[in-house]
C-alpha cells in the first residue's frame, strides 16, 4: 500500500472538495429538515461504486468500502446538517436559502469525507481492514443524528470510530486533540418560580417571585464554588432572566434560562441534583414554588487512549512532527460523544483559520468562513488514521 | 344662612350629577390631553354666572364664587382625567372613547364639584366668605396638574384647600380621613446593570450582569429591613426584571423598574441614597457598573389637624355622628399633596361600594364604577367643609 | 374628698420615698431570688395597717386598700426586682451587693407605690371604692411575675390597673404615654445551622454551614421588607453569628441568636413562622439543616383606651394641661402586657431625666441614676388616677 | 558505576534509616526552634566525612559530595521540622517532648537523606558529578526555610534539584507525581468588616455588619463559580466567621478567615484582587468598611517537564515498571516550590501505607505513623534519580 501516493491523490483532490462544499454551503439545510444534503452525499458514494444505506436513523448516509485484504473495519464521521442563521458573507458561494446556513462547516466535513471515500474506493483492493462512512444529519440540533444512526446500527461491526471538525479559529496547518474528554457535555437549565402577585405598594399580600428567583440566582453559584470537586470543571450560567411587566406590580412568576458544561458524568447528575435542590428549597424559602427541568443534551466527547495514541502516529506519518498539537478541552458539546461511548476512538479538530488572517468569525457567526484547503486536510488524516489502525 | 336646605338641594340635585357623570364618562380624555372635559367645565360654570378662569398651569379651570359676606375663602378641588384602560363594562354609559376610561372616578369627582357649585352659586349672596372651584387636569400622570396650577396661582388667596376621593371599595355612607399622612409618596426606580456579555460556557470572560442585578434584588431588601426606623413606614418593590435572551449567553445587562412608598420625606430621601448606594456598589463587587435612577412621583398626601377637625364636625354637623372614620394611611399616590403643602386643608374618602355589593372592582379596574348616589355625598360633604371654616 | 391635700402630702413625703429607694438601691436582688425585699415591702404595709398578702405568685406582695365608701377596685403595680450589673456610680447609696443592682428604677417604682399607699390608707375612710397595690418580682427575667400572680389571683376584684415606669432619658416634669401599643412584644430567635466540616480545601467532602448560615442572615431580612404589612412594625435583628475556628477548615455547625420585636400579635406569629420556613428552607438548599427556636418573650404592652382617657384627665386634674404627653411606641418589652390582657387600664412613663442634665445614663447602664423628685410625680399620678377613676 | 549495588546497599541501610528515624521521632522540634536535629544531622555528615556548611539560611544544613568524576550538580532536599501536636501514639519511639511531634514524617525525609548520602559518599569517587544535600529547617510555618536557604545560596552551582515527601494515605511500593502543577498555593484571607453597632430593636441607628459579613460570604463564592476559567481550579473557603456577644445587640464589627487554593499564579493574583473588590464594595453597599489582606503562603509546587522525564525513568530503572504513577494535583501547600522556581526538577511523593493497612492516619493527626520501608524507597529513588540525570 503506498500511503504517500493516497496522501498526494488526495491533496490533489481539493479542487472537487471545494466545488462540492460550496455547492453544499449554497443550498444549506436545517437539521431534521435535510433531504437534497443526504440524496447528493447517496448519489455521489453510489457513483462511485460505493455500497450506500440511506435514511439511516431517519436522514443519515452509511456507505462501506470494503478492503481486498483481512483488516478491521474502522468508521468516519462527518455531519452535514445546517444552522438557522443569515447568511452575511460577500462570497460567490453564499447561502441561496433565506436565514439558513452552513456556519459551522459541516459542508466542509461533508466534502473532505467524500474526496476521502472517493481515494480510498479507488485503491480498495490493496486496502486491509474496511471503511465505514458516516454522513450524519442533525447534529446542531437535539437530540442529535448520532444516537438514532447507531441505534440503527451505523457501528455494527465498526471496530473503532473517528471524526474530525473544522476549526475557523485554530490557525491551518496542525490538527488538535486530547486523550480523555475533548468536548464538555450540556445540559439545559429551566426554571419557573411561582409567586403571588400583588400591588408593588403591599408586598405583604403576594410572594416575591423576582426576590426568590434572584436568591436562587446567587444560591446557584454556590454549586460550582462548594459542591463541585476543585480539580473537576464545571459551568452553571443563567443567560435569562424575565419577570414582571410593570415598575408597581409584584408579578405572579419569574422565569430563567441556563446551561450547564461538565465533563464528568457523576458530577454532571450531582449538579442536576443540587440545581433541583437549590432551586426547590430557595423557593420555598420565601414563600414560592419552583418548577425546576434540567434537560440533558450531547454527552461529553471523551477520547480514547488507544485513539489518541493511533491519531497522533498517524499525523506525525503524514505529515512529520510538531503537526498534532495537544490542546485543552473546550466547552461546546457535540454529539460524537455517543459514538465513543460504542466503539473506541478519538475526535479531533483541524486549523482552519488562513495564515496571515486577523479576523476569523467564529463558528454560529453569520460570516462564519473557513480556508478551504483545510478540507484536504481532514480526508488526509482520515486515511492516514486508517492506514494507523491497520498497524495495531 | 341655612344649612340644611343647601344639604337638600345638592341631594335633590343627583340626577343632574349622574348625568354630567355619565357624560364625561362616556367622553373620557387621557391626563396632558384634556381639551373637551375643561372646556365643558367653563361653560357649565360660565353658564351659572361664576367667573372661570381657564388653561390654568395648562389645562385646569378655576372658578370662584365671592360670597356676599366677608369670610375665609376656602378652596375645593376635583380632577378631571381618565386613564388608558379599556372599558369593559357593559352599561349604557360605557366609554365611547377605545382604549380610554375613567376608571378612577374622577368624572365624578367632577360632577359632585359642579353640582356643589351650583348650589352654593344660588345663595352667594348670604354666604360668608368666598369658594374657589379648583377642576384640576392630569392627576394620573407625572408631574400631575397640581403643581402647574398652584404655580399659576389657583391657591392666590386661598386660606385653606379641601379635596374628597371616591372610593369603589369603601363602603357607602361613610366618610373616611385621618390626621397626618393620608397618602403615600410615591418614587419610580430604574436600575440598569452593565455587564460583559461573553458564553455562557465561559463566564470568566464577561462580567455577568444577571448575577449583580440578582444581589441588587437581595441587597435591595436591606433598606427596610435595617435602615428604615421601625415605626416608619416604607415599601420598596421591583416589579419587573429582565436580562438576556438565550440560555448560553450571559447578556450585557440587566434592567430593573421598581417602586417606592413612604411617607416621611426624610426617610424617602434617606431610602433614595441607600437605593443608589446598594446598587451602584453592588454591581461593583461583582465587576459590573449600574445606573440607577429614583425619580420622584408625587409626594404624601398629609392633612393638617386642623383641616381634620373641621372635616370631622363638618361631616357630623350634615349627617350626624358615626359617618366619619378615621383609617390608617393608604399606599397609593395622589398630587393633591402640593395644596396641602401650601395651604392647610385636608383630603379625605367617599365610600362608593353599593350596600350589599360583594363584587366591587378596584381603581384602575377595566369594569371600575361605583355607586352613584356617593356624588351627593361628595357634594353635601364640601358644603359641610366650607360652612365649618367660616365657624373657625 | 380633698385631692389637692392628698397631692401635697405625696409631694411632701419625698424625703421618705428617697430614703426608702436609696434604701432598696442599696440593698438589690435579683430576679426570682428577692427575699428581703418582699419583707421589707410587706412589713411596711402591714405596720401601716394595710392588710397584705405575701408570696403572691411566688415572692409577690399585694396590699389592699379598703375605701370607706363604695366605688371601683384600682390596682397599681410597682415591680421590685434588681439586675445583674455591677454599681458604677460613685454616691452614697451605690449598691453594696457586688454585682447586682437597681439599674432600671425599680427601687424608685417601690417607694412611690409604698408612699401612694401610705398617703391613701389616711383618707381611707374618705375614699370610694378600693386601691389594690401590687408589688411585683422579677420583671427583668423571663417568664416574669406578673402571669404568676395575676394567676394567683392578684387581680381578683380589680376593675382597673395601672402602672408607671421611671424614664432616665425622658425630661422630667412630664408623663408620657399613649393608647393602643406602648412596648413591644420581644421573642428570642436561636439558630444553628448543622452542615458537615471538611477541609477549607476540599469543599466537595462538606455542607458548608457558614455559607447556609449567611444565606439565612441575608433571607431573614425579607420578612421584614416582604411579609410584614408596611404600615406595622416588625423588627428582626441578629446580634451574634458564631462559627468556625480556623481559616482553612470548613467548620460542622454555625450559630446565630436575634431578637424580634413587633406590636401585633398575628404578625407576630406569622413572622415567627417565617423565620423557620426562611431557615430550615434556606438551610435545605445548601444541604445543611437548621434546627431554630423562636422563644416568645413578654406579649406587647397595649393600653385601653378607657384606661388613657382616664390617665389624661387624671395628670390633667393633678398639674393642669401640658404635662401628659402622647409618644410613639417604643421597643423595649415589659410584662405589664399581661395586666393589660385582664383587666382594662394603662401603664405611662415618667419623666425621671434632671433639668439641665446632658449626661443622663440608660436604664441597665452601670452609672444608670435618675432624678429623685420624679418619685412623687408617680406617687401623685397614681393618685390622681384614683380619684378619676371613681368619676366614671 | 554499579548502580544496582547502590540500590541495594540502601535497601540494606533500612536499619539505620529507621533508628535515626526513630530517634529524631522522639525528639522534634517546632519549625524555627530547631537546633538539636540540624546539629545531628550536620554532625552525622561531617562523621561521613562530607563537607558541610551550618546555619544556611537560619538553621539549614547543607552537605556537598563532590564526586570524581565531571558531571551535573544535583540537589536533594528533606525538611527536618515537626508540629505542635500531642503524640497519642502508643509505641516506643514515642514524641518525648510534649506538644511537639513529627507528625509529617519529616523524620522520616531526614533519615532517608542521611542514608542516601552516606552510600552515594562511599563511591563517591566513581560518581559524575556532585550531590547537595538539602536538610531544610521550618517547612510547616510560614515564611517558610526554603526562601532563606536559596537566598543563603543552598542551590549555588545546583543544576537540577529534588525532593520527595512521604505520604502515610497513599500504599507503599509506588512513588506518585506528575508533570506540572503538584501542589497547590496557599494564600489566607483575612477579613474585618466594620460597621456600626446599635441596640437590635433599632437597627436604623446602626450599620448591621453581621449582614454585610454573611452578603461578602456569600458574594465570594461568585469568585470560584464566575471569575475562575472553567478549566483551572481554585478554592475560596471561609473557616471562621464571628460577631457578636449578645442577641438583641447589633455589634461593631465582624471578622472572617478563610483560605485560597489555587496552581495558575495569574488566577491567583486575579482572585486576590477580586476577593479584595467583593468584600470592600459589599461592605460598603450595606453603609460599613472593611479590612481584606489576602496574605501570600507557599506558592504552587510545579514540576518541570524535564524532572519528571528523569524521575519517571529512573523509578523504571530502579523497581522497573509500574512503580512510578501519575497522579491529580493535591491541595496542600510545600515550600518545595521555591527550589523550583530556581532550578528544574521534580518533587514526588513516596508511598508509606503499609499493606493492607486499613486504618492509616492523615498527615498532622495525632496519631499519625507511616509504613517504615518508605524510607528506604525514597533514597533509594534518590540515587535512582541522580544517575539519571548523568545520562542527560
Amino acid at each position: 500500500m503506498d500511503k504517500q501516493a493516497i496522501y498526494e491523490q488526495i491533496g490533489g483532490s481539493i479542487d472537487e472538495m471545494i466545488r462540492i462544499r460550496r455547492h453544499l454551503h449554497m443550498h444549506p439545510e436545517l437539521s431534521f429538515e435535510e433531504t437534497e444534503t443526504p440524496a447528493f452525499i447517496a448519489d455521489y458514494l453510489e457513483e462511485l461504486g460505493i455500497e450506500v444505506r440511506r435514511n439511516v436513523g431517519g436522514r443519515g448516509v452509511v456507505g462501506t468500502i470494503r478492503g481486498g485484504k483481512p483488516g478491521k473495519t474502522i468508521a468516519f464521521r462527518a455531519d452535514f446538517d445546517a444552522l438557522p442563521i443569515q447568511d452575511a458573507k460577500e462570497v460567490s458561494y453564499k447561502s441561496t436559502v433565506p436565514g439558513v446556513m452552513h456556519a459551522c462547516g459541516h459542508d466542509g466535513h461533508t466534502a473532505s469525507l467524500l474526496l476521502f471515500a472517493k481515494a480510498m474506493n479507488e485503491v480498495k483492493e490493496d486496502l486491509a481492514g474496511n471503511i465505514v462512512l458516516i454522513h450524519q444529519h442533525a447534529e446542531e440540533m437535539n437530540p442529535g443524528g448520532a444516537i438514532a444512526m447507531i441505534e440503527d446500527g451505523c457501528l455494527d461491526g465498526v471496530d473503532m470510530v473517528f471524526g474530525a471538525h473544522l476549526q475557523s479559529l485554530m490557525p491551518y496547518g496542525k490538527i488538535y486533540s486530547r486523550d480523555g474528554y475533548l468536548q464538555a457535555a450540556e445540559s439545559t437549565i429551566s426554571i419557573r418560580v411561582n409567586g403571588h402577585g400583588s400591588h408593588g405598594a403591599e408586598p405583604h399580600t403576594g410572594r416575591d417571585p423576582i426576590l426568590a428567583a434572584s436568591q436562587i440566582m446567587v444560591a446557584l453559584q454556590s454549586i460550582v464554588s462548594r459542591n463541585a470537586p476543585p480539580l473537576e470543571q464545571l459551568v452553571i450560567s443563567i443567560g435569562s432572566f424575565h419577570s414582571g411587566q410593570a415598575a408597581n406590580v409584584i408579578p405572579e412568576t419569574a422565569k430563567m434560562e441556563g446551561t450547564m458544561r461538565v465533563y464528568d458524568e457523576e458530577l454532571r447528575e450531582m449538579a442536576s441534583e443540587r440545581v433541583k435542590e437549590v432551586t426547590e428549597f430557595t423557593a420555598k424559602a420565601y414563600g414560592c414554588t419552583a418548577e425546576v427541568e434540567v434537560v440533558r443534551g450531547y454527552d461529553a466527547v471523551k477520547n480514547h487512549t488507544e485513539g489518541i495514541d493511533i491519531l497522533r502516529h498517524a499525523i506525525e506519518d503524514a505529515y512529520g512532527p510538531c503537526v498534532y498539537q495537544e490542546i485543552d478541552p473546550v466547552m461546546p458539546a457535540e454529539d460524537f460523544s455517543y459514538y465513543l461511548q460504542h466503539r473506541p476512538g478519538a475526535y479531533f479538530f483541524i486549523g482552519a483559520k488562513a495564515p496571515g488572517e486577523e479576523h476569523a468569525y467564529p463558528h454560529h457567526h453569520e460570516r462564519f468562513d473557513f480556508h478551504e484547503p483545510a478540507l484536504a486536510m481532514a480526508a488526509t488524516a482520515f486515511a492516514a488514521v486508517f492506514f494507523e489502525t491497520q498497524n495495531q
